[in-house]
């Protein structure tokens, strides 16, 4: 292992860009981080405090960031609404990049049918290393479950079951992010469509979906075509079942759990949520508190997110998860979404085609 | 309270049959069992061992031990298919009913259409109590989460999770059984379709349900129209939503547990299963041992079951569970069922009518 | 097994002693309560309306009780300062004895040197069956905990960790009840020492006791010279090392916990104390209610006591608990509390005998 | 906050010494890592690989160490036995000193009675930190309990219960190394101890100490006037209790728990230990996997140390810990193992002094 260093630059720098910033900065000994961009004053006023003074430059345009000298990678943290676009750019300038999920909220830029083919384009430059960063894959307990799978502790895989739950938030922040968000199944659901994915196979077929939802606490969220609880249910071509659960207004935390279950036994990640290994006993029993948000939950996993990606770069190895899986998990959360919204049952032929009529 | 006890009779002496007995000459202190039927003479040379010393008589023919003098109620634990039968013949003799779950298998024995309708009967003799035996109802931890649902401890019921899963019986008993017990929704799912109704209100619509399901480890159960892994997803018209996950698979014991949530908390039951209040720390890590079927489960359920009922014979005071519920719950899990071997969503109008035509 | 059924009167009608008669009159098949006595109108009062219905006859007087033609047994479940009066009173009159915990608060009055020995009496009556309540060795879980370490699961067992804290009774009724109970432990810490005389063996011979305590709540109990926190150290001459903890000021509810400690695991019982299966979520975090009291903890075990009690009786076979252990857990808990007052340890020889200088 | 890094030199590469240079290397952002020493070759082959390519100077000798220009700190993570001595030519040397604990397994070391007197010496040169690393001081789990404790959720803090077990190491090398640790109170209970004084404030003052061990699977240990089993007994002046067991045999991993018992609540850190947040559910029970060693369990407690006593250093600010709690630590553990070898109980008087005759 040399003593070099991969050249980062910061997509980004609101919630999730200053955490990746700050990893790549602090936590990361093989990364250094050299360059920012945010077209938000305020947020380059952080920049200014908290990143600059480690010899880090900053940007309000993301292109001119793009070629500054010796910049090797980029991690896009940006809105959603840009990660495509800022991918492909960075690809396309020859950076090795991890991109927040979800890569896109819209299949079609992530395919074929789309002019700048983010799938294509890095299969055109093999030597990038792309990523999208679905964090759970980075998680202690997720990669302790998938190894004990692996090794046939519990036999053959054959029902899933995952959610993502976030903590209410009051304010109704989430009614205005739901413009652009993609939906409930694109926003949340997609790391348990991702953990579907992964614990199944990559190449898993899809057969059909069907998903439902309501508005408990926030009608507005249907101007939106969305809802704040959503169950949703994915059958694939070889039997296997996953089944999903999304909500917005849990009241005692994060609750990001997954079972996963086979012929011979099962495994809970997650099922009894804990913020640390503390309980009170008091008047209203035994309890411990929960993380109240998904970095809270996952905080640690960003940090190994970013050593694993510069580690690929630097060594030239294989990146822990592929972008194919990533653009499956945009196409399915979004079949959900619509599955939910229109009430239908979607269905998919073994290639992966959609079935334009109900297969009765 | 006075000192009188409830005349009762067991019908069926099988593997629940035994236990009914057994808790209402035993553990029942205001009823007295004075007679018991099967047709199965190695389930009657056990009575004449276990019953009969106490006083009960033993009959070959049920209808004989309808015709016993004093006989005040029956308890139907015989074989799924004669349920019905048996429970409308009770009522006709006048006899208070207690059965034990599901009903029938079949809805329409249930219901106005049918020659014999069970449900209309009770109706014409109000002075009778028949109950179907859903015990959960009974089991003090579902009533602690109903309790604190009703005082309002976690706003507003939205959503509910719950599953019943069996351990594997490798003997392949279950594919044998599938023949007669309705399928996996209505044999298992009865229990949590009925704690949907219970917890969102007995008069909630349905509106739409969806399924699908696997056979991980016994394709046979195909030839009965039967899966061994099953999600079932069911909508109301008020939008509250339930799903359900049956499994006969499971390798460490009997999982049923149950999520209810709110919008201001959740009430979980059971999500830690566990037999007793031990923990063994080995070389293996720290673990809890599971209750290996439902009685190890709810074995003092029903023995609360059969004491509120007696009490509620003697007292003449309401049933704890309405019959027209478990009605209801029959025909919500033979529509999961049909759903999961056709692939449809099935439809139904505020009226409870179903749609024959899907609604897009 | 007869259908006969073992007829026994209840001394004492007090908190306990109303469990006892109700366990005896309505869950306990093979027995029958023909009797009741109770110096306090009040509790006569409360029989006249629960158990006389019923045939269960009634007395203000104990030895009138005992005339009572047909009594075959005695629960002495009257105030502890009586409990060994009364049940040398019951063998004398050749009856059946299961007397509630602690036999006696004076070791004395149990062992030779008494002029009306209790222990000496049952032996020179063989025939009669004299146990002591000591309900946690009738629990399922402790049970469950036995039977592993009797097979080897966690090899030779080395230290013994136990304790019984109580919840805090605002009402400071534990300052009068001190005076006559013991101290705190030969009143709560007798369980624990019981535990480790049935987990080492019975024939452990003590070693070594001294204990601490402080009145972190209740200076007053000082006067009896009592505390209401205090902890014991025990030491066996073959090794064996048992704690205890005794507490009368829990926020959260009755903590009664185990470890036994093996040379190859660990067998822990409630060291996740419950009140039930149900977990709530709310903004406190995740949470389960405790048990408030030792009979919301024990109620089953104390029915298991009361049934294999009348088994032992009726088909004449061995108790499951042995009446010397009883004898040498008072020892053990009166040298305890002797040490926790004076601040000295005290040490005892391979016979039992105490050792009248401290050891160097 | 500046962006000059603290220049730090770790004495000694062993297990310990290893996971502390490659803290303050890769995970402390605001120190660097320049020198380190060992007079072992294979440790220094080791750090050859691993420090030198970073710029870190390697010396087989630690007093050349010190001479280094420009270093600014130590972290003293040699062998025990060395701890005072180096960390003393640190103080000497004009260095902050971060120490392992134990700061030496005899107390004189540590007091005016010694010639070099550690303690003395920091108060001659308060311009230097010198912090003595108890790593639980810096878990997150711990540090909250603490701020609960401090916001009054629990009353008055009364009893303490602290463990420190180890998981079983078959090779018996913790025979040879009883030689030199202190003995299984200054080796392991030494944390639950430093715990008390925390939790009961600095201030304390030791009242009594009584000890019992045994030998449940080393009987050599006892030429090191050792044990493998021990439990403690600590009375502190104002009355409150603090009790301890320390282990080397465990099963199942490495188990130190704690609780914090107060007059309205109890604080339990770790009493349901687990290596992450996974549940295997399998024919054996529903299991948890627990942590193999200290390490697994307070990895990231050691490097949220190197950075607060780095912040400490660079920012002037007060260290997290006083030493003066590490040297009564040390001489409570010391009188405990004492106590576990003679059979006696000691005795302190309010000013720390120990009383030579027992007190009756």
């Amino acid at each position: 292992m040399s003593a070099e260093r991969m050249k980062i630059g910061c997509a980004g720098l609101g919630r999730m860009g200053k955490r990746h910033a700050l990893n790549f900065l602090q936590r990361t000994p093989r990364a250094e981080l050299v360059a920012a961009s945010s077209p938000d004053l305020t947020e380059l006023e952080w920049a200014k405090e908290h990143l600059a003074p480690y010899g880090v430059r900053l940007y309000q345009n993301y292109d001119e960031m793009l070629q500054q000298e010796g910049l090797e990678a980029i991690v896009v943290a940006s809105a959603t609404a840009v990660h495509a676009e800022q991918a492909i750019k960075a690809i396309e300038a020859d950076k090795h990049v991890l991109c927040e999920k979800p890569l896109s909220t819209n299949v079609e830029v992530l395919t074929r049918r789309s002019p700048n083919p983010s799938l294509t384009l890095p299969q055109k430059k093999p030597h990038l290393k792309v990523m999208c960063g679905f964090s759970r894959r980075f998680d202690a307990s997720y990669r302790d479950a998938y190894q004990k799978m692996q090794t046939g502790q519990i036999g053959t895989v054959s029902v899933l079951r995952s959610q993502t739950c976030d903590k209410l938030d009051p304010s109704g922040f989430f009614v205005a992010y739901a413009q652009f968000s993609g939906g409930i199944f694109v926003d949340c659901s997609i790391h348990d469509i991702d953990l579907a994915l992964w614990f199944f196979g990559a190449s898993s077929k899809i057969r059909s979906v069907s998903a439902v939802g309501n508005t408990a606490v926030e009608p507005d969220l249907r101007k939106h075509n969305d809802r704040d609880n959503a169950v949703g249910l994915v059958e694939f071509h070889d039997g296997r079942i996953a089944y999903f659960y999304a909500s917005r207004m849990m009241a005692a935390g994060q609750e990001d759990s997954t079972e996963i279950i086979g012929t011979k036994g099962k495994l809970a990640v997650n099922t009894q949520p804990q913020q640390n290994l503390v309980q009170v006993y008091d008047a209203s029993g035994v309890r411990k508190e929960m993380p109240q948000t998904y970095y809270d939950r996952f905080e640690y996993a960003f940090v190994t997110e970013a050593n694993e990606f510069t580690a690929a770069v630097l060594d030239d190895t294989p990146l822990p998860l592929e972008l194919t899986a990533a653009v499956q998990a945009v196409r399915i959360g979004a079949a959900l979404q619509e599955s939910m919204v229109s009430g239908s049952k979607i269905w998919f032929d073994e290639n992966g085609n959609r079935l334009q009529e109900a297969r009765l």
